[in-house]
């Protein structure tokens, strides 16, 4: 069949067959064919992550017992499962719905809540003056002391035991006591030599609270103590709980982590708690016993249970140690163990004390345990099977295998949690950090010295389920990571400002190119696996580094023409994947930001705003500059230009944009805020001395000002009048001496002069303060005051 | 042992066993367990994909051929393919090399920049009048005609020959050239009409220009019949393709493509296409003949190479038909089906005819073939083997079959590409959008009246792999969807502004928590396998419009007290995916953003500004209009005022920022820009129509004031002094009428009345105008004249 004559066509016919396809092989490796391994606390290994339904993720974390501030520690725990839980969610897409909880009733918010309100009542009681609080502070401390000792000895004491029963882990357990011991007998001796200093001070202004403060650690004991029990109003314990927790989702927002998808609260959940506890004593799996409730670990373990999953005891059994126990039950914990079936049973329901909050129960007035709270809530929340359980290191045993004990004997299951997680602990000068060992820095106290992205670097940098030292070496290391990043952005964003159009666009170095665009490609496949394998953060972060090391080689070669396209693929992946890390912003963000046309962007959309503002502004300036030439509508024109400053000076800094008002017109240009804190904090010392300075030189005026009134005052005739003379003349110069003799000529000449001069000087005077001299006295030393008062404000 | 003496502890034991894990089961569904299928044109179905090696996707896409501008069916090929990419690169995190082509060697370029250059020529031609330029158009257009005309039959024999044959598939495709046929015929009528309204007008001042214009089509394709050969110089073609090759990616750039990691253009390619080529004929499979370059496909098949893969042949092997022959040797192929061995072969190499760019070869003067090009560019930035090969449907036969040929020919291998996509047609009122057949809407044109994101998610809600049709329904779709999301992003935006630590945290409705929890995950679980099943973006939007659905129930239950913290994941959620799919801008920005503090982000980073800027507005505004109050700084004043609106009115609507002064303060939110912009447009015409009915009353009463002068103006003597009467009396009323008759008394009396109003009008004229009558007239007429003017301007 032919159209228009040329060549010989044959018709086509249907297809019936096609040529074979050869499907690629797809690998056999775990990671490699996509198998995310998570080291899993319930085995100590990394184990293929497996969701319970479909790509569910239900997680729970344990949140703080909110009785006092964050320090790094917690910092870590909570970046590393916010670093974990991006990556689940942003990078591998699993359907995560992620709860914390905060403990808001707990023995340590009663204590610390208790102490503060008898702390409170100390500094407002006026029958308690120095005297009577130096004696107070000094029994306290005696009393501390004391016990304090008497620990020491107890732990020793076990120590020899453990040797003597060649008992390694008794002993590695009670000498880590002993060492800790020691650090808090350090601290309470410094606590004596405060409380010894600020007792030597004779009585005065700030004496009595400059020894409340010294003595607030023994003193806060001591009363509660004594007087703890009298504290029963809830609100105390409620307030107390409130204003932490505030504080610790203010850190964590500063921190940059995100927000859980479920926040739970235990005082919300009483009643839940209630109904839970029933179930396990209905089970047959718990009791009740003065007031209070107990999981029965011997009935839980004849029911078939596991109890010490995360802390296995080994085949002999192991019981709970003295000190597992008092972390687990508390500091308020009944001290009868008669109480208990089994000394290792713990509390699910704790009869409250008076000075304790207490809810009714079918059990009695009391609270719920610390570890039944996390069972009920997450029980409720995420159901009867939890995909992973995080938390920090300590928290391992008892809480968490309490827990586990508690939920599988409500629900009747062999597995409540399926992996769960453990941060490691975050060392400082080689002691963990702690509350008890008082050698913590809080979250708000690090970000003064540090961005939130150089922790979060920090972090990334480490193995999440390791033990790190937090150290000046791990922050500059993070430092100088981020700057590379940052300057590698900046040599890429100078790039693509060129039109690419307008030169060649293909590869023109041929074999760099393709090294660069190779080594692009094992960079995203590096950190693809390192993720995959237990969030090896620390490889990614290596991978993505590397890539912008040869970057920076092929930019640096001679003659070096690079391919802007592929550096630009570059830096937006390293963007993308540090924005699942939460180092650079935008993965919390929702909507469409920049609203409208497919252009406006988020990033870049603050520019445009910024240029409107600035040049309204510019407009607004020069016009008032004109308006103020006309000098009646003055001050509202200088209104106008305060306001313009205001913005230069005040506003902007803190958003980090510099303006600068020049002669051809208003700049700006973006600065990192802190530095322009910096800067203004600078201008205004350096403005301070200025006017320091200038005040000086007023005060020395006018205190001349002030003398020369005063010697003003006198009259002409009063001059000499005193005791040394006798007679005078009319006009006042003394004649005859005190003795009879006769007063000199030359000196009656001279003291004539002085007189006269006074004369002048009197009469100046009353014609200056219109013949009110005491008036002018008066207003010259409230000037002299008024300089002073400013000059001592300015020297706060 | 024991420390204290309460209870009894037994010593911990070493760990030496473990309780039980129980690992959780993967599941088994191909997709539930994570493997990706798509389409393969290779087999026609869904094949799991797997890269050759690691994750790494090499992948290739044919770009433009750059001759003209493109139109929405060429958005949708790379729109989908964008959509694509991201969601492999971006959310499955596969490391992608995208490398696009664009084509700036073809004889569609040679043959439109020819044309325009002979065009333009003929335009600047003084020599061709309109009386000659009329009958070069009717001559053009009869050829035009007769070439048409013998095409339509030689295609409806090809119809009825096939017919007769019983070949369906010969049917199918020569009834498809016919339909394609009758509508350029119908064009061509479109065209003989335009020509001649533009012939019949009388020569004058547009007349040639018009003609030019009406007969362009016909014109130059004459026009390089007779004088193509004449156009030599290689800049021409060159600059032709610059500059649709800058359109082209201008477009991408306003479509938000994101741009290729690697972009290449034939000519620069042209010395490793000759080594290619050179390759092909040493290794047997390709001859020269007359100066072109063939593919043998006789020796290829007996090297064991399989011909047709995309378009399979069927067992008793198809020839490629003359469209299909035509389509891929190009419209300046040579005719002389004798230089080939097989009529199927086709150039690798062109001998160039004189009028057609050529580079010196070892095969003579010549350029690529447009098939080859693909396979070396390719081939050299993405190696031996491509894992994915895109490009629109019309390109599968014979261009990519013959790429393939030539590749494996070249690297002796037999699978070049792994996998091949192709995206459906775009039709437009039943046909497919196309240059040829001239129903095409350009890009630009779209985007008029249609925001990229809006044609992005029309894109979104369809299958990329088969054909669509593009409508007002498919598009107001789109935009009805987009709303959705917006409305709920605002709704959620206005939710998280709550302080929701002040409230109950935990889940208060239980039962709607929980369903809306579960909706939420199952709608990621759903977006997740629909982009594992072949890019089904048409079910992940539908899967997270489903989920909104379900907030939306929840939000707006009786006593709703939503959770806020749920709320916001799921737009986060959905704010993410829509990223991944280009939608919400952000994936490919690289940097840290906001520089500074870990707060300050990108995404939300314009809020503060806006809010300073308001702010520092607001203060301005007011300290102004204190300053108002005082009149003499008032012009001052009044601009700053007059800036503060501008800013209102004029700059912050493009931003997208409306602001509203009220007495309570200024209020502002975000707005889309093209919404102000209407309501702006809208504002304009309102004022402008107030305006129009102002100056139509003034114009009425201008005239009347103009007429009134005109007849003030009379003199009252002249007022009667007409030739209906002979006589008149001293004050000009008349008396004698022109045949001599007396005037009738009453006539007299009516006409001395008349005499006397036409006095009073005259004097009053004459204090008004200062004794200068025709002065006040012209100044009247010119104001009337003023009045027309702005009219006539307003009305345009």
């Amino acid at each position: 069949m032919s159209l228009s004559g040329t060549g010989t066509y044959l018709a086509p016919t249907p297809s019936t067959t096609r040529h074979p396809w050869h499907p690629p092989a797809p690998s056999t490796d775990p990671i490699a064919s996509g198998h995310l391994l998570l080291r899993n606390t319930l085995t100590g290994k990394k184990e293929p992550f497996v969701p319970h339904t479909a790509r569910h993720i239900k997680w729970y974390t344990c949140g703080p017992t909110v009785y006092d501030s964050s320090h790094v520690g917690h910092a870590r725990t909570y970046l590393s499962f916010d670093i974990m839980r991006r990556i689940m969610s942003d990078y591998f897409h699993y359907n995560v719905l992620y709860q914390v909880n905060t403990t808001d009733i707990d023995d340590k918010i009663i204590l610390r809540a208790r102490q503060n309100e008898l702390m409170r009542q100390l500094e407002e009681d006026a029958s308690v003056d120095f005297e009577k609080l130096k004696s107070m502070a000094k029994e306290a401390l005696e009393e501390a002391k004391a016990k304090s000792e008497e620990k020491r000895l107890a732990i020793e004491a076990a120590v020899e035991e453990a040797k003597a029963n060649n008992d390694s882990r008794a002993r590695t357990e009670q000498e880590g006591l002993l060492e800790q011991h020691l650090v808090k007998m350090k601290n309470l001796d410094k606590d004596e030599a405060n409380i010894v200093e600020a007792c030597n001070v004779s009585s005065g202004g700030d004496a009595r609270a400059n020894l409340l403060k010294a003595a607030k650690s023994v003193l806060a004991e001591k009363l509660d103590r004594e007087k703890g029990h009298l504290i029963t109003d809830h609100a105390v314990f409620n307030a107390h709980a409130r204003k932490y927790e505030r504080e610790f989702m203010e850190d964590m927002e500063a921190l940059g982590i995100r927000e859980p998808d479920v926040l739970t609260r235990v005082t919300e959940y009483v009643p839940k708690i209630i109904t839970f506890v029933e179930t396990i004593i209905e089970k047959g799996l718990a009791y009740k016993s003065n007031g209070s409730v107990y999981l029965s670990l011997d009935a839980f373990e004849k029911a078939g249970h596991n109890y010490r999953k995360l802390n296995p005891a080994g085949p002999g059994g192991a019981a709970t140690s003295e000190a597992e126990m008092a972390e687990g039950e508390g500091a308020l914990a009944s001290n009868s163990g008669s109480e208990k079936r089994n000394p290792n049973d713990f509390a699910l329901w704790k009869a409250s004390k008076a000075g304790e909050p207490a809810w009714e129960s079918p059990f009695g007035p009391g609270r719920p345990g610390w570890h039944i709270e996390c069972s009920v809530v997450a029980g409720d929340i995420l159901g009867e099977t939890v995909d992973i359980h995080s938390g920090g290191e300590d928290l391992k045993f008892p809480h968490h295998d309490n827990e586990l004990a508690q939920s599988e004997a409500c629900f009747g299951c062999n597995q409540w949690v399926n992996y769960f997680t453990h941060t490691g602990h975050l060392h400082i000068e080689g002691l963990k950090m702690s509350k008890s060992l008082k050698n913590f820095i809080t979250i708000r106290q690090a970000l003064e010295h540090n961005t939130a992205r150089q922790l979060r670097i920090m972090f990334l940098l480490q193995a999440w389920d390791q033990p790190m030292n937090y150290s000046d070496q791990t922050i500059d290391d993070a430092r100088s990571k981020e700057t590379t990043f940052k300057n590698f952005f900046r040599e890429v964003e100078a790039l693509v400002r060129d039109d690419y159009l307008a030169q060649e666009v293909g590869w023109r170095m041929d074999e760099a190119d393709h090294k660069l665009s190779d080594a692009y490609l094992a960079a995203r496949q590096l950190v693809h696996e390192s993720l995959l394998d237990n969030f090896n953060t620390k490889e990614a972060m290596t991978a993505m580094l590397k890539v912008i090391n040869e970057a920076n080689t092929y930019l640096r070669a001679p003659n070096a023409k690079p391919c802007i396209l592929l550096l630009r693929a570059i830096a937006t992946y390293i963007t993308q994947i540090l924005k699942v890390f939460g180092v650079v912003n935008g993965s919390d963000d929702f909507g469409y930001g920049g609203d409208g046309k497919g252009d406006s962007g988020n990033g870049a959309g603050a520019e445009p705003y910024i240029g409107a503002m600035v040049s309204f502004r510019e407009s607004v300036r020069n016009a008032a500059l004109e308006a103020a030439k006309g000098a009646d509508a003055k001050a509202a024109i200088n209104a106008i230009l305060q306001i313009c400053d205001g913005l230069r000076d005040n506003e902007l800094p803190k958003l980090g944009v510099r303006l600068e008002d020049r002669p051809t017109g208003t700049m700006w240009n973006l600065e990192d805020p802190e530095v322009m804190l910096r800067e203004m904090e600078q201008k205004a010392a350096q403005e301070k001395e200025i006017q320091i300075s200038k005040l000086e030189k007023q005060l020395i005026a006018k205190e001349k000002e002030l003398e020369k009134v005063k010697s003003s005052m006198v009259k002409p005739e009063d001059l000499f009048r005193t005791d040394e003379f006798k007679e005078w003349d009319e006009s006042g110069v003394p004649i005859t001496m005190a003795n009879g003799e006769a007063v000199s000529g030359g000196q009656v000449k001279k003291r004539k002069k002085a007189v006269e001069k006074q004369a002048k000087m009197f009469a100046d005077l009353m014609e200056k303060s219109g013949n009110n001299p005491q008036e002018l006295l008066d207003s010259t030393q409230s000037e002299v005051d008024s300089i002073r008062a400013k000059l001592s404000e300015l020297s706060l």
